[in-house]
């Protein structure tokens, strides 16, 4: 049954696994010194139009953790926004990785970090009994499916800047943010200062594929030491590689983000006429957030299943994929209706 | 280029890419959720012939430590081998992960654990300054691609009851070390008493797939809750399940195994004849373990590609995969016949 | 000089250092096993006014998480203010020693923790990407120098009980607070169902000296591991043993509480005569804390020094120590006087 | 009763109970921004002739971890003997603080490290799998009660600067060491190329007071932060400092561990005399390790207490402290006399 519940219910679009089938050619050395791997490297060298270090991760938390703890030091801590996947979707990982403290902010109305919330943690420099703020990690796009605009990433790196945190994203659903934006990832990430990333592109349509990308080469020098120690280094690497390649090469994702996002926002359209419905958050990228009548949810979840992001106020969360049909808004949408009609 | 160098270095049997593309069908719910990741539970509780909790992991060393790290509490040790693959191949993740300390202990000639060694270990019990014994760990087939046999597992098992340790199987290679002995998973690890296993099948001819398995059902409750927090837990499970499937289903991973197993021994007759070559260890699994002169090293490499175990006394690893072929085997054979005739 | 800026800046008092001689005398054995150590637990099972398990740490970082650290599983999160001293005092010992997360909540407008902060973070109960929670901890007296009632603690208790959460009690005050509320420890600690706290005499006068008290004989079995992995045993645990004795025998510490919180109330009304001068917090153990004019700050930290509390707000806290003086206090009042007159 | 089973059974020494009373004068800043530790950080300038970072630890194990964690890397290795107390004597602390692997290595006959067994585990640099060797551990005087001459330090840091490692020593005897081989601390430490130690006065007659000194000043420019997070930070600094007045100023340790170390000579003489009893190491600081008769060991450990090193081949540790006297040791020879005519 197609689902809105999440974009990791979708399946894998075809040209992976047609790479996979493509790699899957004899020997190969293992652990990443594959020439498979090798090509990937530069696949990213080209898409941030600078030399960059790329590591791959197998799944989500893996990678932002990576990232994290080949950059920062175990008395330091991390600042998130409250509803980062860091910090309410990946356990303990953060600080069995890292060892720092998680610092979960408040945000502004749409789920994005402030230059001023940043500002206000940064406090007790040098002092050893306060965590020490080192890195804020952003989510673009982010949890609630809206965008930080290039300006706002600018802003955030300044206040980095001035206290001298690191700037770390979280990029999940990257594709789904740069297509949405239509931007370059160096405009979005190189230009703006951002040091090292997550690369998701697992919920774009691959089976389990992250890129840890190191765009500050000053910065994760040792990242192949804390990435065998932190159990991400594939032995296999060149199925990790070649998940890349399917996704990645020819601008193959372009059109896959692209039309999540507009299934989003077909949604969006199909969600508006509904008075009882109200829109939560301005849909930017693959995700629509809803309050709708409690005796609603079941009933449509029946029709077709998505999340409950909150119980208390009846938001709930659709996420478009990659797969996801204008059938499937309309089954969604039609169902409203003849549930009202009754 | 053909590889003796590792088993990693091999690809993906066909079985397993049809399972992929069989299980890219439509939406699956996320995180093990999905009927796959069921049914994969289901053939384990066969394999093994009794209910086992079965989870995943994306590689060896996070198998390991996750089936490790859910059993014991921090103030223990782990007794294991100074060759196993934990001690001398896994970085300082298991200490990342267990926050236990790790006893390397002497072998046998073979590579194996003795209860003897273990015994020797078992002292200071109850005193806070020592970390405690708490679990043994043995590979299966062994680093030196020997075998334990039933009676020594049992052995093992009898100190371990002794003193209260758990039992730990570390199964990178366990399908070659089954049709080697060929005996029943049953046979050998439920009536022996192992504990917990990795239970591994990216060697044997997958993308990376491995089983966290706990036989006894009273360890291992909290699993689930380490397996998110090692950064274990793939979102889309079912491709790991599908792995498993296309290996283990109709038992498609027995003729690959024996394949491997033989080619190591016609590896062993062929390198046998030489005066100049001491095979060093008992050819039981799929490796081959020899002494050469120095100077053939580096040429018979460059016919066939093998690792370098122990420098020092010219000690190779020469390791057959599923995808070895009897001509791989001949070019070896042969280009050392050339190279004598000189 | 003399200060009000902490009470760690206090020195020791006499009965301490007499019960340091007194213990000093020929051979003892050492880490815990010593007479001394066997009577000071004996002290707390009188205190306690039930069988308690008594360990001794260094200081009020490593006591606090010697409790927690023992009690909790690293998958698991710790409920806390956000001005908890293990919040923003501890650096990242708590994530070091416990592997959980750190989840700072907001409090009433006193300082303390309520019921609803605590039900609201009971969510996702099973679920394994969120840290679950598993203790609550509290500060009597808080880092606001306030005092949860009896029946403010009986109503956390429920709510911990309702959700399955661990109460521990940071005491590093609490005989300033025992004292204050005119409470026996039965009552306060015993009664109200705290599980595991710090009760710490360092604050209070003694050179150094915490103890950890499992008042639930369910939890905290493995202690004595975590006590020495933590490096929080010590070798000549009679000096730490004989801290407790010049403090605890006899009820020496009631009266140099009582001193110390008399000093805070004459503090409070020689400072609330100045129109200029708002007490923020309701007095209630040994801390004053008021908002005065930015420029007064300086001239009086001159006179003699505290500590800002709050810079943005003017905020100050004067804390009283067993060895504040009526003169001590004058001295601040009569410089207000004379600074005003100018 | 006296004892010879270990020198932290004995008291503390008069000069440091003066000492204690002597800083017990007012107020004092607290967490080291005291005059007093000031002082103490001249002291060990003097004592190295060099300008060193000093930090306080609350014991042993505290000391080595502080000084361990803060200069190395978690995916590390640190290289030790396998009777160090590093690997045997502090838990799964050596895990907890540095994250690192412990490599406990074979020691020549007199349980010192040697620079062939330290140049065997400098393999495969930079190969993530591998923990990689980052630092030497030595004991001065070792476990064993005997020393490194000069030369072997020399000989050790030489093969540390061969591999890039960093030395680290535990001088938890250190005192004895010094007056043994009547050596300042910068001939047998600063000179020799020790980069951080653990200075320990506690088993010499103090409360509890280790120093951890950064003799090479490229490395633990963040110590503070790990004192901190390791908790090992004192509140009332000054009465540790104390400790190191009392014992260090005036050269007053010289006398008490000159003295130790004559009753072990003197016990070493007393027991040499019965040809049932074999002294199994050379006698160089203050303890007498000797192998005697079962049915002796109970017997004489009801005249004097001592310990138990090895039941196996019945290996006992007498360790001489500041206040083992002339009578303590002719009771046991003595004691065996009678015995043995009884």
């Amino acid at each position: 049954m197609k689902s809105l519940a999440s974009d990791n219910y979708a399946g894998v679009i075809p040209e992976v696994l047609s790479a996979l089938s493509a790699v899957n050619n004899g020997h190969e050395s293992s652990y990443g010194a594959d020439s498979y791997t090798t090509r990937v490297g530069e696949l990213f060298n080209n898409l941030f139009e600078k030399e960059v270090r790329t590591l791959f991760a197998f799944n989500g938390t893996g990678a932002n953790l990576l990232g994290l703890s080949s950059v920062l030091q175990p008395y330091q801590s991390i600042l998130c926004t409250h509803i980062a996947h860091l910090n309410v979707d990946e356990s303990t990982a953060p600080e069995l990785m890292t060892g720092c403290r998680i610092r979960p902010l408040e945000t502004d109305i749409h789920g994005k970090l402030t230059p001023e919330a940043i500002r206000d943690q940064c406090i007790r420099k040098g002092d050893v009994h306060f965590a020490q703020p080192a890195a804020v990690t952003i989510t673009q796009s982010t949890e609630y499916g809206t965008l930080y605009t290039l300006d706002e990433i600018s802003a955030i790196r300044e206040v980095c800047n001035e206290f001298g945190l690191l700037l770390h994203l979280d990029g999940a659903r990257i594709l789904n943010a740069l297509v949405a934006m239509d931007c370059s990832a160096r405009e979005m990430l190189t230009a703006t200062g951002v040091d090292v990333m997550t690369f998701g592109i697992t919920k774009a349509g691959t089976i389990g594929a992250e890129a840890v990308v190191y765009i500050n080469d000053k910065v994760g020098e040792s990242a192949g030491f804390f990435q065998k120690r932190n159990a991400q280094l594939a032995s296999k690497a060149r199925y990790i590689a070649a998940q890349f390649m399917g996704m990645m090469e020819h601008d193959v994702w372009r059109n896959y983000a692209l039309h999540a996002n507009d299934m989003a926002q077909k949604l969006r359209v199909g969600l508006h006429q509904f008075d009882e419905i109200t829109i939560t958050m301005p849909v930017e990228a693959n995700a629509v957030f809803a309050i709708m009548p409690t005796d609603w949810i079941k009933p449509l979840q029946n029709i077709i299943p998505f999340y409950i992001w909150n119980e208390k106020r009846n938001e709930v969360r659709l996420m478009c994929s990659w797969d996801t049909t204008a059938s499937d808004i309309n089954l969604l949408v039609e169902g409203i209706k003849k549930m009202k009609a009754g």
